[in-house]
């Protein structure tokens, strides 16, 4: 299947000469939405996965049924304040000022094999992130995967030395 | 399986005398998280559904692989500025002020078997929107699915009406 033919691109948003990639036209399309998620199952099965980590918000709607696909269980990475018990946290430079992310300090366990999964590469700043927050408690990140990756933006530089599978590309802005 | 066991209670979270029903404990333990998106799952098999309907964030994180499961799409709701395309909003009454939520006009089309499905019912203000939201676009909503019910709050009555399960009741603060 041509997922790219799913994602509907809206110009100018979330501002002016920005095309955003939108993939709720996949996500409503339940043939589509499986055949993503099996995609993704099938990239990690010869990883030994033991959990999938997704970022806030849409790392959890490719994250929960890949877990759910390969029996595993799903740790969300969230903004400061929305998670409810102890926490470590990451700051991180955006192209402006910096964001903080969080992870429960329970999550993951020391040796665990962990996935990310998220929809979407751009500069890599929020996944590296992750992989931080991950390897702070003593998970290994054996592959970051990805439904959209903006070649152009360059952000697979950011994950270097990562296993990085991506199923749909955009070569130019 | 006792689902209960896995919800971990966090004391005085956001604010000080609130008991916190803490999902991330079930839903890092692969086999309750299975088994919580199967009997979900279950309850809408007979609906015949078309489309699942989660709302902002926790409402992806079910929503989604129930969706996977039955083999149908899956809708986001979301605060105001999320989502990319032209959308329907509704306004409505929080204890202090008023919220806003999203869909993309698009999502729902006339006569679709809908089925929402979140974490938790608390008060239950956020779901009526959402079905006042699918109503706007012609949906028709079959049942509403809730992993915990905080019984004592009464959020079913601003669900009267609709066929509402769920899995988790804590019948007392």
């Amino acid at each position: 299947m041509d997922l790219s033919k799913k994602i509907r691109e809206i110009e100018d948003f979330p501002k002016p000469g920005i095309g955003f990639k939108d993939i709720t036209t996949l996500l409503k399309d339940g043939e589509a939405f499986k055949y993503t998620v099996d995609c993704i199952s099938e990239n990690l099965r010869r990883h030994n996965v033991d959990i999938i980590v997704g970022p806030e918000a849409r790392g959890f709607i490719l994250g929960t049924p890949v877990a759910y696909n390969l029996g595993v269980g799903f740790v969300p990475i969230r903004k400061p304040g929305k998670l409810p018990g102890k926490v470590e946290s990451y700051e991180y430079s955006l192209e402006y000022g910096t964001d903080v992310l969080e992870i429960h300090e329970d999550a993951i366990t020391k040796g665990m094999r962990v996935a990310i999964v998220d929809d979407l590469l751009a500069t890599g700043g929020t996944v590296a992130a992750a992989t931080k927050l991950i390897e702070k408690l003593g998970g290994e990140v054996v592959s970051i995967e990805f439904l959209i990756e903006l070649d152009f933006l360059d952000g697979r530089k950011k994950l270097d030395g990562y296993n990085v599978n991506t199923l749909v590309h955009y070569s130019e802005e």
